[in-house]
C-alpha cells in the first residue's frame, strides 16, 4: 500500500468537507426508500442529462498539507517588489488586528448577505460606518454599501445619469470622459456604453465643449497623472446643459482635499482599497458610490438604512429593497447583487481604528513624501509635470534616461508606471519609509542621499485644501486603542449569525463550508501584495494558479474556454451576454436582439439582458416549474428573425432537473439563437451533469457558491464564465489591452478578484474529481431528505422525475393564511430556534427555498427540520385557538434577550416558549440583537449614515 | 522632520497599547489632585526607590510594520529542516481549523485561568476532554489539566512518590531511573532530586535490583531508543518493595500499545505535544500527569472536575482547590500554578477532531512507516537495534558510515539523532510522506528507491498490542467534519469571557493587551517548526532573538545575567532559589538553609523554597502590609548562622511601594543572606524602579504578565530569572549539557517556551524604553484612580506614601457581613454586569485585589467602577430590607439566560434587575453558561473525565 493511500484510507479532505458520514447517508437514503447513493442519483437525474463520462481532473485529490505545499510553490513564483505604479491601486498597511479578527476570522467571513437584519446588526453597523465615511469624504449625502470595483462603479454612475437625464433629454446619448482618467475605468465604461448604445467622448476637459447632447461627464480627482485641479467651473457649465457630473476620486486624497460635492459633482465613485486593503493583484476591493439625495431610488447596489424594531429600538437593515432586481427584473436600473461587504467592512474598520485625526495624519504624511520627492527631483533637474498633486508625480524623462531608470528600478526591485516613452509616473503610499524615498531617488536620479528630511510645510494642493471636517461621529472617535477596538469588533461579530453557529440554508446561495486550509493562502504576502499591473515575470505564480483553475473549470463544465475576470455572478452574466452579442455581430446578425428569459429565472437575468442591450421576452413556466415548451415554441416563432439568446438556469430555480433541457437548447439553436446558462445552481451538477452537454454556449459560475469562496456577508464574489470555442474571441478583454475583438472588460482588473482565486483552486484540488462528484450527490441527497421530512408539514412545490429534487427544495408557506401566518413570520421564528431563514418568497412569493449543501450533517439537517416542524405545530396552536392570530410566538419573533428579561412581558405566551422553544436551543442559544424590524418606517424616513 | 518622526507623531504602538488617551489621563489625574503624570508618580514612588537614570534600550521604538520586518529577518535566519530527532519532540500536523480558530484567536488565547468557572465553561470542557484523553490512553483514572513539560512532570511524579511513600518508609530516599529515558527528563529529575536530597540511581532496569531503600522507579515507554518492552515484571517486583512506578510515555504510541496502567504503573507522565502541537524549538507544550485515584489530593497542578450549579445543571470547575499553594504554602506538595491550558486545549481538540479511529489510523500509519523503513534497512544490511518499536529506530552504524550519513542528511536537509559514534536513531511522525521515506533511505543507505510501498501488515509491538478501547465518549465521536468541529469550538469559545469582552482586573496577573502584531510571528513556520535539538547553525534566528530579549530584560531589571529557561513563574522562583543555594555551597556555606518569607508573599514562594530544600521561616507584616522590620530583625538574629535568603515581592503583594526595601535587602546581605525578588508585580516598575537597585540578587520575571504573553486560559507562561554576576555559574543548565556548575536545568527544553518569546520581544521593541516607562506610570495611575473612585464604597486596605498605591489595589469586602454578603457574592454579581471578578480573598481573605493595567481606558475603568458602585448600592438595599439576606441579586448571581427566561422565576427581585442591572449591560450582555457552581458537591463526588 502506498503511504498516500494509507493516509487517505481514514482521513481526507472530503470527509472533512462533507457533512454526513457513511452511516448518516444510509439513514437518509432509507428515508427516501433508496439503497445506495448511486441508485438514488439515478432516480433524481434523468438519464438524458447525465454526464457521459466521469469527471477527470489533472491531479489526484491532495490532502491539506499537500495543498499548502502546492500553494507555497505557486506563491514562491510570485515576486513581491515595491509597487509605486498607482493607477487606482496603492500599497497599504492593514492593521494586524483587522487582518486577524476580520479577514482571517470565519465569524466574519462566513456571514451571509444581511437579508435577516435582526441577526446581522454587526455587519450592518460596519456598512453604515462605511456609508458614512464615503458620504463625509465625498460630501454627498447618500452612499451605498459598496460596489464591485471602481470601473464598474463608474459605469453604474454613467448608467444612472443616462436613466435620470433620459427622462428629460431622451436623445442625450453622449457621455464625456476626461482623458486623464485611469485606463481601466475608461475601458469598463466603454464596455457598458457599447451595450446600451451610449457614445463615449474622450477628450481633455479643458478644451471640450459640453452641449445638450451630453447626459453626463466623468472626471478624475486627483487625475490619473496625479494632477490636482478644480473642476468646479467645468462642472458648473455642464450643469447648465442639464448634464450630470461624476467624479472618480480617492478617499485618502479627500482627507486633505475639497470634496467632490463642493466642486459640484452629482455622483462620486472610487475604490476604498486604499483604506487598508491589500493590492491582491487587482481585487477584491470595495468600490464606493455616493450621490445626491434625489438619486436614492436609482442608486445601484445595496443601501443600509436606519430603522427601528418592534420595540422601538434603533435597528439597521437594507433599505429600499424594492429596488432589487428580483422585483424589478427588466425594469431594474442595475444588475448588481453582490457587493464587496467584507472589503467594505475592512475599509470601514481602518477608518474606525485610525479616526479622522489618524487618517489626516496618514494623508499628510503621504502628501509630504510626494512633495519632498518633487522638490528633490526638481532640484536635481528632473522635470515634474504637475504643479499640484496629492501623492502621484508625473515626470518627463528622456527615453534613454528612462531605460537607465528601469535598470536601477530592477536593481532595487521597484515598480513604476512607465506611461510613455518619455514619461513615467509613480504614487507614494502609507507604507513608505525613509529607505523607500532614498531608493526612489536613486532609481530616478542615479544618486542617493544618505537621508531624506520630510518637507511637511509646503503643500501642492492648489487652492483645494479641505476645510470641511469629516468623521466627527462617535464611532470614529472611540476605538483607537487595540483593546477598545478589538472589543468593538467582537461586539459586532457577536450580533451576527454566521456559518459558525448553524446552517444557513439559503436557496441558490450554496452556503457550504469555507475550509480554513482554503483560506490560508489568501493572506500570504505573495498573493496579497502584488499590484495588478506588476510586470508578468513577477506574477508567474498567479498565472499558473489561474491556468490551473481555468483548466479545472473547463473540465467541470465541459467548455473550451474560461474567463475569471467577472468579479460577481452579475458580471459573469453580463460578460456572457456580451459575448453572445459580439459573436452574433461578428457573423453579421447584429439585428438579433431578443433574449428569452423564463419567468422562473433569477431577477438578475432580465436586468443583465437589458444592460447588455437586449430586449427581454419572458417565457412561461409549467405547473412543475419547468419551462413551458409550448410557450417557448410560440416565442421562438414570434421572434425568430431577431432571436438572440435564451437565458436558462439549470437546475432550474425551482430546484429540479428539467428533463427537456436538451430539447430546449436544440430549439434555440435551430432558431439561430445562443444559449446562456446561469450556473448559480452548479453545485448540483459537478461531476454528474456536464453543462456543455446540455447544449449551452456560455455559462457563468459562482465561485462564491459552488467553489467555496466565503460569502463575506455579501461579497466578495467571483463569477467566471465558461464558453464554447466559437465565443473565444469575445471573452472579457484585459482592461489595459489596446485592441480587442469583443466588448472589452467587465471588471477593472483583468483577473477580477484575483487574490481569492486560491480558495476555489484549493477546494477543487483537495476534493479531487471523485470527491467533487460525491459532494454533488450528497448535496442532492440532503435536499431530498429535507423535502421528504418536511413534506407532511409544508407542501413541496416542485418536483422532478420520480418526485425527486435537485439540490434545493421550495416549500409552500401560503397555506397558513387563515392563521394569519406568512412566510416572514416563519423566517423570523426560525431565528428564535437559532437558524437563519432560507430564501424567502423567491422564486415564488410565500415560499421558502432551502438549499442545505453537502457540508451539513444529518444531525444539523434534523435540527433544522425539527425546528420547522415545531413551528408548524405552533401554527396549529394558532389554528386551535391556543394562541391568538395577533399575539403568538411567530408574530412576536424574533425575541431578544432584553425583551425576555423585561419585567413588562406583554405576550400571552410564555418567555420560555419565546426563547427556548425546544431542547436544542438550550444547548446553544443565539440571541438576535434587535426585535423584528419595521422596514417601511426606515424607507419612509430614509437615513443612511451614522447620526452622531 | 524625518519620515519616522512624522509617522510617530500621530500613530505609534504606544498609543494602541495604552488605554487612556491624553485627555483621559488628565481627567484621572484631576481625580487624584495631581497636575501631571510625573508629579503623580513622584507622590507614588519613594525617592529612595526610584531608578537613578532613565531606561535605555538598544533601539528606538519600532512601529508595527518595522517590528514585523525585524522579526522576519530573525525568522529568515532559522532554517527549517526535516527533523526526525525525536527524543520527546515530533513533527505534527496541526489542523488549520485548530490553528486559526484557537491558537490564532484572541477569544481563546486572552482568556484567564478559569477561577470564575461560570464564565469559563468552554475551556473547562476542553480541559475535561484533555483529562479524559490522558486517562483513557494511560489507563489511569485521574489526570490533571496539564503540566509545564515532560521533564517537570516526571520530577513532580517523583516528588509525589517521595511524599506518598515517605509516610510509610521515611528513609526511602532512592529513586531509580532507567538509563533508556530521554536525557532532558533525567536532567530535570536530577535537579529536583538534588534540591530535596533524593538519590537518583540511573541504570539498566534489566539488571537493577529494587530494594526497600527505593521509593520510586521511572521507566520510559516506548524507551528513548525506541524499544517497546513490557516493564510489567519489573514493576510488579518493585511493588513488592512498596515502591511506586512511574512511566513516561507517548500518547500516539498508546493508541496502539497496552496502557501503562495495565503494566502496573501508578503514575504516567509525558508530553501531549504530539497531538498537533508544533516543535516550537522546545515549547510550550502541555505535559500530562495521570495517576491512581488515591493520589487525587496529591496530584500537582490543576484538576478540572464535574459539579453542578445552583439550578442543578452540570457545571465544571477546578476541583480540590484547597490544594493550591496560596493555602498550603510551605505544606504544599508542589509549587506549580500555571498549567499549559492553551496547549492542552490544542492537543485535546486534535483528538476531538480526529476521534479514536482517526488517532488510531495516524498511529498505525506512523508505525507502518517505521516498520517499512526497518525492513528495508535490514534488507540493505543495516543493523537495526530493537526488534520491537513504535516509531523510533536505533541503528548501529560504523563511524565512517555515520559521517557519510551526515553528509547526505545535510544534502537533503534532514536532521537525525546521532546518539553515539556508532549509533544513531530517528523517529518518524504523522507528517511523513513517501518522499520523506525515500529521502531517509537515501540518507541512511546511499541509495534511494523510486517508490516505497508501506508494510501495513507486520507489526513490531512485541506482545503489547492494545486491546482496551479509548475515547468512546460522545465528544470524541461527534465533530469530525470541519463544519461541525468549528461550531463546537465556537460554542465553547462563546461560553468564556476573555479580554475580548471586558477588562479582567486580576490582581498580580496583569491582564493587559496581547497585541495582534506581537502574536503574528509565533505561528510562522520558522519559529514554530524547529526541533529543540536542531543543530545550532539552523537556529541562528532564535539565538539572536534570545540574545536580544535577554539584553532587554537585563536593561529593564538592571541585572547582569538572564536565563529564559523557566517556563513559568514557579519555575523561575525554583531556579532562582537553586542559584542561591548553589552559590552558597560554592562559597562553603552549604549549611545556610533558612529562607525568610513575609506572610504577604505569593503562596508559591514558600512552596518553592521547600522543594528547593530550604526551611521556611515566616516574617510578619505591619498594618500597612509592609514587612515588619522588627520581626525581620528578630528572625535574622535568631537564624543568623543559617540564614540563606529572603524572598520578597516588590511592589508588595499588598500593592504598595515599600519605602524600606533597600534597608531590608541590606539587612539580609549584612547577615550573609541573599535576596530573591518575586517579579510578579514588575509591571509597576519598568523604567521607574530598578530591581537591581533595590538590592536584590536574583529575581524572576513573568513574561506572561508584564511582557504581554497571553494567559491562554491558564498558560503557557514564561518565568525567566535575572541575577547579579556572582550567580552567573548557577543559572539553569542546558538539559543536554554533560557538565554544569549549578543544579542543572529546571525545564525540559533549554529555552523553555521558546516559540512564544517573540511576543515579549515584540512588545518591548514596539514600546521602546520611553513607552515602557510611560506604560508603568499609566498602570499605576489606573490603579490609583480605581482606588480613589471606590474608596467611599469599599475601604482600600493598604496604602503607601501619600496614601498612594502601586499598580493594584486591595479593597475590603468584609464590611458586609451583616448583610450576609461575602466577597464571592460580589464576584459572582460582577458577572451579571459583564465583568470578570478581580482576585478574590488573596492576599487577605474577604478582599478583592484589582489590577487594571495600563491597557484599560478610563472609559472601561469607569464601567467597572460603576458596576462596583451599583453592587454596593444593591448591598445597601439588603441593608434597608428591600432585599432579603437570602434572596437578592448578589446571592442569585450569576443569572443565566435560561433562568431569566424561565416561566418559573423564583426570586423576589425582578428578571430585569438580575440580567440588566445597568445601561452598560444593555449595550453588550455576556451571559454566563451556568449559574453559581457548587464546589463542595463536586469535591465530594470527584469526577474528572467526560462521562459518556
Amino acid at each position: 500500500m502506498s503511504l498516500k493511500s494509507a493516509k487517505k484510507s481514514y482521513s481526507n479532505f472530503y470527509s472533512r468537507h462533507v457533512g454526513p458520514d457513511r452511516a448518516q447517508v444510509q439513514e437518509m437514503l432509507a428515508e427516501l426508500d433508496c439503497d445506495s447513493i448511486d441508485g438514488f442519483i439515478s432516480k433524481v437525474i434523468p438519464d438524458a442529462i447525465k454526464a457521459s463520462s466521469p469527471l477527470v481532473l489533472d491531479s489526484e485529490a491532495l490532502d491539506e498539507a499537500e495543498l499548502i505545499a502546492e500553494m507555497r510553490k505557486l506563491a514562491d513564483q510570485n515576486e513581491v517588489w515595491r509597487s509605486y505604479i498607482g493607477q487606482g491601486y496603492f500599497a497599504t498597511s492593514m492593521p494586524a488586528v483587522i487582518q486577524r479578527n476580520i479577514l482571517e476570522n470565519p465569524g466574519w467571513y462566513t456571514q451571509y448577505t444581511p437579508y435577516q437584519p435582526e441577526i446581522s446588526q454587526g455587519r450592518l453597523e460596519a456598512l453604515l460606518n462605511f456609508q458614512t465615511i464615503i458620504s463625509d469624504l465625498t460630501g454627498l449625502p447618500i452612499a451605498n454599501a459598496s460596489l464591485l470595483d471602481e470601473g464598474t462603479a463608474a459605469a453604474e454612475a454613467m448608467y444612472l445619469a443616462y436613466n435620470f437625464i433620459g427622462r428629460k433629454k431622451p436623445n442625450a446619448k453622449k457621455f464625456f470622459v476626461d482623458q486623464n482618467v485611469y485606463p481601466q475605468t475608461l475601458a469598463v465604461i466603454k464596455t457598458r456604453a457599447k451595450g446600451i448604445g451610449i457614445d463615449v467622448v474622450v477628450a481633455d476637459y479643458q478644451v471640450q465643449e459640453i452641449d445638450e447632447d451630453f447626459f453626463g461627464i466623468y472626471l478624475q480627482y486627483p487625475a490619473a497623472n496625479g494632477a490636482v485641479v478644480s473642476y468646479a467651473d467645468f462642472i458648473a457649465k455642464a450643469k447648465e446643459q442639464n448634464v450630470l457630473s461624476i467624479i472618480g476620486t480617492d478617499l485618502l486624497a479627500l482627507c486633505l482635499l475639497t470634496s467632490p460635492a463642493e466642486l459640484g459633482a452629482d455622483i462620486a465613485v472610487g475604490s476604498a482599497q486604499r483604506f487598508g486593503v491589500p493590492f491582491g493583484f487587482g481585487g477584491p476591493h470595495a468600490a464606493f458610490f455616493a450621490c445626491r439625495t434625489d438619486f436614492q431610488r436609482l442608486i445601484p447596489g445595496r443601501l443600509v438604512g436606519v430603522s427601528k424594531d418592534r420595540l422601538e429600538n434603533t435597528a439597521l437593515r437594507l433599505a429600499l429593497q424594492t429596488r432589487e432586481q428580483h422585483i424589478r427584473r427588466d425594469k431594474a436600473t442595475s444588475n448588481i447583487c453582490t457587493a464587496q461587504v467584507l472589503l467594505a467592512v475592512l475599509a470601514s474598520m481602518y477608518a474606525v481604528y485610525h479616526g479622522p485625526k489618524g487618517l489626516k495624519a496618514i494623508a499628510e504624511r503621504v502628501h509630504a513624501c510626494a512633495v519632498t520627492l518633487s522638490n528633490l527631483l526638481k532640484a536635481d533637474g528632473v522635470k515634474v509635470l504637475c504643479e499640484n498633486f496629492f501623492d502621484t508625480l508625473s515626470l518627463e524623462v528622456e527615453s534613454s534616461a528612462q531605460e537607465q531608470i528601469k535598470v536601477r528600478a530592477a536593481e532595487r526591485k521597484i515598480n513604476l508606471s512607465y506611461t510613455g516613452k518619455e514619461t513615467l509616473q509613480f504614487s507614494v503610499d502609507e507604507t513608505i519609509v525613509e529607505q523607500d524615498l532614498i531608493d526612489l531617488l536613486y532609481v530616478l536620479t542615479g544618486s542617493e542621499p544618505a537621508s531624506v528630511s520630510l518637507d511637511t510645510e509646503s503643500q501642492c494642493l492648489s487652492d483645494l485644501k479641505r476645510t470641511v471636517e469629516y468623521l466627527q461621529q462617535k464611532v470614529f472617535n472611540s476605538y483607537h486603542t487595540e483593546t477598545e477596538f478589538v472589543r468593538y469588533l467582537k461586539r459586532l461579530e457577536a450580533k451576527d449569525l454566521s456559518l459558525m453557529h448553524s446552517m444557513i440554508p439559503l436557496g441558490s446561495c450554496t452556503m457550504k463550508l469555507n475550509a480554513t486550509t482554503e483560506m490560508l493562502p489568501v493572506t500570504w504576502n505573495e498573493f496579497s501584495n502584488l499590484h495588478p499591473y506588476a510586470p508578468k515575470d513577477q506574477t508567474k505564480g498567479y498565472q499558473k494558479l489561474i491556468e490551473q483553475l481555468e483548466g479545472a473549470l473547463k473540465s467541470i463544465t465541459g467548455f473550451d474556454i474560461v474567463s475569471l475576470q467577472p468579479n460577481a455572478g452579475s458580471q459573469g452574466e453580463f460578460a456572457g451576454m456580451l459575448a453572445i452579442k459580439a459573436y452574433l455581430e461578428s457573423i453579421g446578425q447584429a439585428d438579433r436582439n431578443i433574449c428569452l428569459i423564463p419567468e422562473s429565472a433569477h431577477g438578475t437575468n432580465p436586468a443583465t439582458a437589458v444592460i447588455a442591450g437586449y430586449k427581454v421576452v419572458p417565457v412561461a413556466s409549467d405547473d412543475n416549474g419547468n419551462i413551458n415548451l409550448t410557450d417557448l415554441e410560440k416565442k421562438i416563432t414570434e421572434y425568430q428573425n431577431n432571436l438572440a439568446a435564451l437565458m436558462v438556469t439549470y437546475p432550474s430555480t425551482h430546484g429540479v432537473f428539467e428533463e427537456e433541457i436538451k430539447t430546449i437548447t436544440k430549439m434555440i439553436h435551430n432558431a439561430g439563437g445562443q444559449v446562456y446558462l446561469d450556473g448559480a445552481n452548479l453545485n448540483a451538477m459537478v461531476g454528474l451533469v456536464s453543462p456543455e452537454g446540455l447544449g449551452a454556449d456560455v455559462m457563468h459560475i459562482n465561485l462564491h457558491k459552488t467553489f467555496c469562496i466565503p460569502h463575506g456577508g455579501g461579497g466578495p464574489g467571483v463569477g467566471p464564465i465558461a464558453a464554447r470555442s466559437h465565443l473565444k474571441d469575445f471573452m472579457p478583454a484585459d482592461p489595459l489591452a489596446a485592441d480587442h475583438t469583443g466588448f472589452g472588460p467587465v471588471s477593472a482588473a483583468n483577473y477580477g478578484s484575483a487574490s481569492i482565486l486560491p480558495i476555489s483552486l484549493a477546494y477543487i484540488q483537495m476534493m479531487g474529481a471523485q470527491g467533487l462528484t460525491e459532494a454533488s450527490k450528497i448535496a442532492i441527497l440532503n435536499a431530498n431528505y429535507i423535502a421528504a421530512r418536511l413534506a407532511d408539514y409544508y407542501p413541496v412545490l416542485y418536483r422532478g422525475q420520480n418526485g425527486m429534487l435537485a439540490h434545493e427544495c421550495i416549500i409552500d408557506c401560503r397555506g397558513f393564511k387563515e392563521q394569519g401566518v406568512d412566510v416572514a413570520d416563519i423566517a423570523k421564528r426560525l431565528i428564535d430556534y437559532g437558524f437563519h431563514a432560507p430564501t424567502m418568497s423567491w422564486p415564488v412569493p410565500g415560499t421558502m427555498m432551502i438549499e442545505p449543501t453537502e457540508s451539513e450533517s444529518k444531525k444539523e439537517l434534523d435540527r433544522f427540520i425539527n425546528a420547522m416542524i415545531d413551528i408548524y405545530k405552533e401554527i396549529q396552536q394558532i389554528k386551535s385557538g391556543e394562541y391568538s392570530k395577533e399575539d403568538n410566538p411567530l408574530k412576536g419573533a424574533p425575541h431578544t434577550a432584553q425583551e425576555i428579561a423585561s419585567d413588562d412581558w406583554k405576550h400571552s405566551y410564555s418567555r420560555e416558549v419565546a426563547a427556548y422553544p425546544n431542547e436544542d436551543v438550550r444547548i446553544y442559544k443565539f440571541w438576535p440583537a434587535v426585535g423584528r424590524i419595521d422596514n417601511a418606517y426606515g424607507d419612509r424616513n430614509l437615513m443612511c449614515s451614522c447620526g452622531s
